[in-house]
């Protein structure tokens, strides 16, 4: 496998070297043959090329099997309306050009962490579910404007039937083989895109039949994701709102340095934590690496190495058990980034 | 005060019903002259008139003082994605024609009720936050649109420096009079519209040199109001991440049965719960009447009728204490909608 590391900004590069690490103790264990290479993106690139996404760092991807991502954006940016060049464009640009249209987000938890979570035990012993979100539409690659005057800016939200169903399909594959549940959230009472997909998923339904579909506008989505979020398996949803559900459904699991997340496409596959660049943190060797370690964990998944993905299941869940653990899930006495990443792999 | 009453759809009129028994008893008390007058919204208009807001309702409204409203929304709409017509335009289009841009939602806890939220105890204790949301701008009024072949449908999400500015001062003026904090949740990352807001409001804090401003992305938001809704004052955003936060913050309270909102504009203003029609409790007796109720106490502080206002509040927070409360809040022996309103107001 030739895999392009992408460590990005903030902590990103903290933490996919412990993924890096742990992909290279497994390539020994089960004798495998994984390439790494490293390149830019984000701010950093920025700093370097001028560009979020240089030439170069595209390319890799598109050659490679796939793609290890750490995270993007920096605060400097976030605070200038007015910058042009920005780090999230490394990472919108490279969704968009590798085509990697659904974003794939487990949430789970694990015994050990139930009461770090804000939640309360009864309500989240058990979850599992996992959120299709669409990646490359919507309003993130609509036109974007301002009116000459600066006194009016403008987005849009454009969703067509083909870039609704192939990410429909998957969800629906993965819901026959998990509890034969799908919810598509939508904002169905007011947004027209909302409407194209209710009828499209309701249609593509009748190939699935063994699959429950039900509706909730984002709204109340929103609102059961925390009330009872056993209730849901398969989440299938559009770009803006798979992006606030995932995040809000990370506290479930008590830290949202667990969460891993897929993104694939037709040919090409790309693996991040569902957490950003936390650039407080950045050097402080506080971060957790788990996320990232769990994304290596899909990738292997995605090659159909379910032995060696295990393995890395397994792995964190002793760590977790044996509370090896930074500082966002282990308040007591905790182990650093690198430290964790070392239990790990060994 | 002329009062128009909306009941609309689903629970909505067993809930308003309740509120102005509360104002009829009030205004007995505390010897004023209330005048009501009913008008048809929603799918109940639908039916009667196939218009979702009718002139007749609409004028009723814009020469009342206020409007109470119920709720609005029918099932039989929500699964018709082609439907032209649907319920939803009524409420919409009102608050469009009223000028109602500005939706204010309080949210804070009943000690009493404390258990009842899926949060545990230590995170919601004390929560005391209010929601600023844009209500006639953004994607729910931009232009819709399907292409011809009904394969590609779009929303567009516009925001004007006017539109946010008028907003933004009121919710400044909210924060001075409360812990002088107010936190802006855009998505400035990605979306030109989130770019004016932040530069927009930046700009406007300096007025407002007492309180400080944060900002925070929506996926972020949505995490920390669940993580840590204590660090909330008041939140200011768009119409529809707006929508989703204080339907996610509901979850606070213990009962979305519990939080009303009001609209304002220049000139008009109306109050209605955050929760929906909820058609399956429809004429089961079951529904909680206490948002309704509080939205009824907000018509009376818009007034300055501060005393008034208490006196509804003081009463919902008595039938708290003594578990006279719809099952929603009270699963060992439940009160009825309507007795739940006769002990309020007597
Ligand atoms: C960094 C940002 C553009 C990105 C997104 O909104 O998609 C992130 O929040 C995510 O969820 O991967
Ligand atoms: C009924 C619906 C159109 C409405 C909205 O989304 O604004 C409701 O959810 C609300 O929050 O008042």
């Amino acid at each position: 496998l030739k895999i392009a590391v992408l460590p990005g900004d903030g902590i990103g590069p903290e933490i996919t070297e412990q993924a890096v690490k742990m992909l290279k103790s497994i390539a020994d264990r089960f004798d495998h043959d994984f390439h790494f290479e490293k390149a830019s993106v984000g701010a950093t690139a920025i700093d370097q090329f001028n560009n979020p996404l240089p030439e170069a760092t595209l390319d890799l991807c598109k050659e490679s099997d796939a793609v290890l991502f750490g995270a993007i954006g920096h605060p400097k940016y976030d605070n200038d309306p007015s910058a042009k060049i920005r780090p999230e464009q490394g990472l919108l640009r490279l969704r968009k050009e590798l085509g990697l249209f659904a974003n794939i987000r487990p949430v789970t938890t694990y015994s050990k962490l139930i009461d770090l979570s804000p939640l309360r035990r009864e309500r989240i012993e058990g979850v599992d579910m996992v959120i299709y979100r669409e990646l490359t539409g919507g309003i993130y690659f609509g036109e974007k404007s301002l009116n000459e005057e600066d006194t009016s800016a403008t987005d849009v939200c454009t969703y067509s039937v083909m870039e609704i169903e192939r990410i429909t399909h998957l969800a629906f594959k993965a819901a026959q083989k998990r509890r034969k549940k799908l919810t598509l959230v939508d904002k169905a009472n007011v947004l027209e895109t909302s409407r194209l997909w209710r009828k499209t998923v309701t249609a593509i339904a009748k190939e699935y039949s063994d699959v429950q579909l039900d509706f909730l506008f984002v709204d109340n989505a929103a609102m059961q994701m925390i009330l009872n979020p056993k209730q849901f398996d398969v989440i299938l949803t559009e770009n803006l709102f798979g992006d606030i559900l995932s995040d809000e459904a990370s506290v479930i699991s008590g830290s949202i340095g667990l969460l891993a997340s897929a993104s694939v496409g037709k040919k090409n596959a790309l693996f991040e934590p569902i957490h950003g660049s936390y650039p407080e943190a950045t050097g402080k060797g506080i971060a957790n690496p788990l996320a990232a370690i769990l994304s290596a964990a899909m990738l292997l998944d995605h090659f159909h190495l379910t032995e060696e993905a295990k393995a890395i299941r397994d792995a964190v869940e002793i760590s977790i058990n044996l509370n090896i653990c930074t500082q966002d899930i282990n308040n007591e006495y905790h182990y650093s980034t690198e430290k964790v990443g070392d239990f790990l792999d060994g």
